[in-house]
């Protein structure tokens, strides 16, 4: 454990995640759906599928994955006006939830998943940094709960999932790499990344802003280092949720092979 | 114990209320804030205050209570389009914040309440019947609590609470009255009412809707007769949770009338 | 008829209506069209038939009546900014044109109107209190005067319309029940209440709102009387202006009849 | 009388007016109201008076008149969809209301105006061509109405109408110029010309459009003729109606001059 | 060359043109573009042409030209809100491009055209007057260079252009007719006029407004001989353009001409 | 030179920008502004300075930066809608504004700057690829052409320009890092990065995304390396123009300095 000059809430280490759970089948409606926690964060995500698919696609064999994102009004410190009232979407909103549809639909092979969309509505119900990480880790397991309940009941033939994805974010405060900042310490960050990877430690994107001032290749490369960290615990806490789903599936898959060599 | 010919999800009576349950401070952010479940109906109510009011107050020396309300794009059983995205909130939204405003603000002395505006969010995410009654329900004790920080916190000179209300639907189904539809019952029923009233069992609003066909008076007044019972037990479970708070405020207004007379 | 202490604008009873006049084919374009006036409240509505029919009754054999309620910028006392400059319609006009489709839409037999759409549009032209209710009981004449060009002229097998529909507001002024409220007296009111009913007086829609305070089941009951006298004579008035209409409707529908059995 | 080879509706020679009626007074809210119809085209045309003026005049001492159009939705043959619903105005009314705004405008002096801004709203209740011209010719008159009301209560010192206005159609039909085109004239005119002038004879505004083709100076020249004929006998119309007002005016303006030489 | 008392920007006498360029195939994407200069505005007109129709000439066998309009933020003097930004088109561009679309779609014949769509997008990069002018003179050359293509191409059977078009300014300033107003003196006008001509001086559109006062027929009469000047002017300049690609459409329809026979 | 297996437009190699040219002073009216041209792309970047702040900066003594990006709707390939039609600007161009917006703020003194907005318009007239990237190298130039133009004027009392900034993208194809990839490039990336780095070669900005797949730390490192090489070149390019502005703003820093000491 590294020790930090400043303190963080709660004691917490400089490379050390917030408390994080994730709760599956939180909503009775969706097909997958978690509650995801990180530290006073809070998330809602769903997968909703539905049989058609955008125009671009009709006819192609291939399905979409898509995102939206919103938050409550009180989700924050100061309450925010209603996006719904206002009558549109923010920049933020639409830059945020356009991540999180490129970050899911990275790992999801469009021809296995067939002409079907698979919307991930997160919804924060409470805000204290990183929702758009949170979204994605969330939004990824809400997704897999959804295709798990698809595949298994023998809508599909292929199971379409080809990795795992989690998103979490470093940052610079006092000159020093922080893993996974709260709204206190991110409004106060030099530097602020999102990073989205895969369970392979492969990158699928990276976002970094100086909020103030620049950074160097070296900063870059220290905050990266935090972020694999933290990426591997995320991934492995989705595991956990998702191993008696995939252990199913797995099972599935060797009988409908199985039954096919009979033949 | 009323019995139902064609019996009710979970053997409820006709005359039962679903399990409801009040959970209060479910936010961190806002001054008062609940979140209410009656049956698998649920609702974040969040309470807001800011220092100004509307134009048509200004320098009125009033204040003013309004709501808000939405539903998560998969609160319901199919996925419906999410409203900040679509541009505008529908005439169903528009209708039931409406509700839930004059609701909430008939129990408010808007002079007492000095120039604020208290703003009751009102978020649904599971929906199964019923919401706007939960929110109104819900809204009432989320108002109660932002209303008494501010109030023990000193900067309010009289409490300005006058009523306490909550509200529930009644409907008819095969000819009976039946008490708290969820989703599956409402949309079958004949009739519809919703029921705004206050512990003293006066009416706030009452709003009954033939669905299909019409109803007679004598069968709006055995709804009315099945929804007091409902609201009573609302109002006493209102009163169970705001209990600590109540006597708290109590004490300082002793505390003030005395010290009032000693000057 | 009864006496008011503080006394209505014309000497009026509080048991009164105001002068009602309904003035049919007031638009020459429109299948079927009125001028209504109740007192200085003058409502144009009009009956447009289409033969098409939302998706959701797409292929169903069954048509759909709907609503859409406007005002002009002066017709009220102070200029109301219009709203197709202003980009949306409020929440008041959005909640009448779903009371106005609610109550003309449970007069019709779906299936006997066949896949068309009746969209009945009220414009208030001027108003003096009343409107939803004067859009109900004019848009009711407009709608059938619509449908008997249609049944006449020999493009729909059975007459669709199953009963009368008019509508009356009552209130409390002065702690006393009042019929037809205008302007004035609706905004001094303690309560407001708007009744929808048959000419068989069983109610389809019903609405009372305690503007003030609140109101009990007894005042309630007092007001729901006083609303059947007005609804009495205003099916009474409608009766009349249909009543050339309807005698051919009868004998059309007998000859069809007959023609049918000599097959 | 000119004859017309194919014949107008009603044996209309092609030098003639449609009926015209201009009824005042007609909305008892409006400071200034008429309805106006030429033909079967109703327009209500309303007046509204407020002490404000645009930011551009802020402290200019300088007054603004505007003007504002739109057409109830079956004004027309066929159903238009409203433009509140559908969340704007679009090109032709954005085109006309500031067409009546330039015409209004411009017969108004406006600093004996003084710091206010009358807005004309244009409502066509029946549509049967010439919407625009009647509105101009109409709100001219709702506008002297409304300054009048304005001044005769000695709330303005200088009476700030400096010339009247008048606008009537012209086309060219089967090769022959018509005065006041009626809507199936219109759709299939070759040419289309409004003239909007005083009752100088001086054009405040002229617009003429080939429908189809093109059309030469010497057709304008015939078109300007008729439209001539057809402005002198609109501005006489307006005249009567506001002739006894003028001539109050005049008495008033006359006693303000003649206390002003006694001081 | 006539003088004029108070001299224009680069000693212009009142009947000269400002330096006019029209720059062809201006963008490499668009089927037909240009960069047209009036002095000192600039406005890039591109054509587009898409094989799909309005709903209202589906299966027609004919084509549709349409425009639309726009200004860079700081084409003006003063920066003007982007209109993207504020959600809406104004009145102003509505206009603007009603008029583009009227005036180049009556030079087309449809028919020829066949069921595709050509859509002349004009956007002013640097505006000085004159911009509406500018876009239907330079949107002429677009549209022709774009068919042009299509005729080359073989995939149009009979060249559709039917007349050549073209637009020019004229107003009053100082009691004196000018012809090309620059932005100075078009806001210092008295009266301002936009005529679109064709090449054979058949009047397409005709637009006068008097800013201060009104104009008399004379007036017109002066103001339309300038404009012929111009439009002469005008119609040279897109004939020297476009004849390379004329003589290219004239030699292709005589051997499609001869190639008919010979069958 | 290294050379490119598949090989690029025009020979070039995968270490080298496209030809790029900045003109300035393009606009006449705005305070600064430039036409950046690398390869096909161009767009046009003014910078207006507005004597306001938003409301968050007000009586704060700080200015604000803020950008805004627009496409011609025929700037790309196929024709995009415009935005201004649609009634939004979409997710991109709101992503890419904040983006410029971000990246040019970050360059320039709030204080120094005082209370006034510089907005940047970025308006693509024609797109092929690196659109965002050419706006933020062009609109650095007009940001410090138009604070140039201020602080001569002597109404700024110190320089507020602190870094100088450009961007470039890079990215990896056929698994080869490319730098400033042109449209064609871009679509067929497996990975795109843009770049934002001071002439310090500090980051401001760093955005990665892999189109497909997903991309290692070491491809990451190569990228960066590629950028660097682009980045140098563009800070040289906007050097050269500037130095005549940076000159003179030079002089009369030195020469304030001077007088300053003198008292």
């Amino acid at each position: 454990m590294t020790s930090t000059p400043k303190g963080r809430a709660g004691g917490r280490a400089t490379d050390e995640l917030r408390a994080v759970t994730i709760r599956p089948d939180f909503n009775k409606h969706a097909e997958g759906s978690v509650l995801i926690e990180m530290g006073d964060t809070r998330v809602i995500c769903t997968a909703s599928i539905e049989d058609k698919v955008p125009p671009f696609l009709m006819r192609s064999g291939k399905g979409w994955v898509t995102a939206e994102y919103g938050m409550l009004p009180r989700a924050t410190n100061e309450r925010n006006a209603r996006e719904a009232a206002k009558g549109k979407q923010g920049g933020r909103t639409l830059e945020i939830q356009r991540l999180i549809g490129r970050a899911l639909r990275g790992t999801i092979d469009q021809e296995a998943l067939g002409e079907r969309t698979v919307i991930i509505d997160c919804d924060v119900i409470q805000a204290d940094g990183g929702t758009r990480c949170a979204s994605i880790t969330g939004g990824y397991v809400a997704l897999v709960l959804a295709l798990g309940k698809i595949y298994l009941g023998k809508k599909m033939v292929n199971w379409p999932v080809r990795s795992q994805v989690a998103a979490v974010s470093v940052g610079i405060r006092h000159g020093m790499p922080h893993l996974d900042l709260d709204y206190s310490e991110d409004s106060t960050a030099e530097v602020d990344m999102n990073i989205v990877a895969t369970d392979a430690m492969q990158f699928i994107e990276l976002q970094g802003t100086a909020e103030k001032g620049s950074f160097s290749e070296d900063e870059m490369t220290s905050m990266i280092a935090l972020a694999r960290g933290g990426i591997e615990q995320l991934v492995a806490k989705q595991r956990e949720i998702l191993s008696p789903l995939l252990a199913q599936v797995d099972d599935v898959a060797r009988e409908r092979l199985k039954s096919k060599f009979k033949k």
